[in-house]
């Protein structure tokens, strides 16, 4: 039988300690981490309800729920401009406001490798707290697992979001038209080369920083405006260009870029000159690209540029007839090529 | 700039392919991967609405959301009676079921290892869908990652579920009373013994499967009967004596079990024997604990044991007042003793 330790329990330590196998048994351990550590920086009213799920209020009256998931694995856990603890908040509230939803409630699993240092973990939860916060989106729910050492790399999230659509409201990745117009709130390729700078130790002669961000209220100020929305995407994982190639398959048409249109900051566009990149492959983590009737556009544009995280955005293209669905960009030389999907991926667990 | 190739595509190679980094890079290859495989099996109306969540009606009038996550991490991925993938939707329906909720929807995030077998992913997925249509609650949404070899153990599988509570009920841990009586849905320990004879390479004289199971149904039959429940719960991880402790913690009671009455199956016990276990330690998939007004506890026992995966459904001890919140065991030979959390974990990676 398990020894008896009613009395006074150590605390974790928080400095110099380290995950082990106990800490995902389900015991006393385990107990010991999600109150000293996830629930302390975490906590909140459901997640304080203390049983296998949160119940939880939904406004009524003719909504729908909205679900998306996202495991997150980015290597290294710690980039420039924020980790994988906000990054973990950012992606789930992104995806659900993309659907055009308010996002209410995230849950998180952890799975979590044997020796990792609970400083570290506690410096994402901590930035995960902070992220979730200010977004006004608590975690409600979560799990924690540990394997052992090797099987796993410091540290994977699982998030997962719901939120509520207004009835009436349809966006989707199939509602794109020729005529359309393609809208990106910002730079693009800033996550993707913050981690692959910090991966690859380079360092350049600005800071490039991860663009990594909430969007949810950007999208409540651009539904405010009334123009007639088609689709909203957040291009993290391949980029704009896997992005707009998913939604021109989807939608059975062709997309134009102007090339001089889309914002890059100089400092990414050298990186990427450097790392062989194309910034219209590479992730951004708060960035979302919208299609919008073309006679809404410039009052969706003016609503964005007044949100502070859309001062940047800009039409870049528009819709256009194609029964080949490609995506196309005329570049600044007045030339014109094919923007494809990527064959293969040059920045693995780049979220 | 990639190259491009939208003539014939290959189709993954099921039976000797394997997971590289393309299939979680947001390109080609994982469309592929989603289309051929996850789509596939657990293809429904929601899944293939293709955006970055799912958009869900949800049953009006007062109705209250459920949500509850686990990441699942069980090694080895096969195991007698089930596998990672059935395992992931039973954990999650029964931790939506134990809430009193109705099970309505599923979000699943695969993190996957380069190299991991395409035909192993497949049964798994399989699986999968075979238990999500069992239980009548569909995979709506969901996500894939792949790492590097060696920083992953094959697959992980995230699962997030919603449902829904009707008006009015109300189930936690905190709400067990003395006097209360505390049942078992069946016989204890199966799916510990199960992994971890698999993991260890034994035999036994008689096969030890794991109970894994969708436990909404039992649930559902449960409150038909109007018994005044106050709790239940899946004595997962850490067994019956954590699940207990823990609610003897949350409601300031002390519970004392009787030996006799708890179900162990001989295989198992003898197992258990074996491995230096106490059964009641050992881990469960398929079973609930219910604590109820001991008034009500026959007519709950008696509609449990008209469903399948109730029949061997027994009271197995009662609540009672303890300022210590013990758990207490009447032996079968007529002694009393502790039963505590679990210091440490004789059974890591077991769901």
């Amino acid at each position: 039988m398990a020894e008896i330790n009613r009395g006074y329990v150590r605390p974790l330590d928080l400095k110099n300690g380290r995950i082990d196998l106990t800490h995902g048994s389900g015991g006393r351990a385990m107990a010991q981490l999600v109150r000293e550590l996830f629930a302390r920086h975490l906590g909140n009213e459901y997640l304080g309800q203390g049983n296998d799920g949160a119940v939880l209020p939904l406004p009524p009256a003719g909504a729908r729920l909205v679900m998306s998931t996202d495991c997150h694995v980015v290597a290294p856990l710690f980039f420039p401009g924020g980790d994988i603890g906000c990054l973990s908040v950012h992606g789930t509230v992104n995806d659900v406001a993309m659907m055009g939803a308010t996002p209410l409630y995230l849950a998180a699993g952890f799975i979590l490798e044997e020796g990792f240092a609970l400083a570290e973990l506690a410096r994402i939860v901590e930035s995960m707290a902070a992220a979730a916060s200010a977004a006004g989106v608590p975690v409600v729910t979560g799990d924690t697992k540990v394997v052992e050492r090797g099987k796993a790399d410091g540290v994977f999230i699982a998030t997962t979001g719901v939120g509520v659509l207004r009835e009436g409201l349809e966006l989707g990745g199939a509602l794109a038209r020729p005529g359309d117009a393609v809208i990106v709130s910002g730079s693009i390729g800033d996550h993707g080369v913050a981690v692959m700078s910090r991966r690859e130790n380079l360092t350049f002669d600005a800071p490039v920083e991860s663009d990594t961000a909430a969007l949810h209220g950007l999208v409540a100020e651009m539904m405010a405006t009334g123009a007639r929305l088609r689709c909203l995407r957040d291009p993290t994982r391949g980029g704009v260009a896997a992005t707009l190639n998913e939604i021109a398959a989807q939608s059975g048409v062709g997309i134009m870029l102007r090339e001089k249109a889309i914002p890059v900051k100089p400092v990414v566009a050298a990186a990427c000159e450097l790392l062989g990149l194309d910034p219209l492959d590479v992730a951004n983590e708060g960035k979302l690209l919208a299609i919008c009737d073309a006679a809404d556009a410039p009052r969706l544009v003016e609503a964005m540029r007044a949100h502070p995280l859309g001062v940047q955005a800009a039409v870049i293209g528009e819709v256009i007839a194609d029964d080949h669905h490609f995506v196309q960009l005329e570049t600044a030389f007045g030339g014109r090529r094919i923007v494809d999907w990527l064959a293969s991926d040059p920045l693995p667990r780049i979220c």
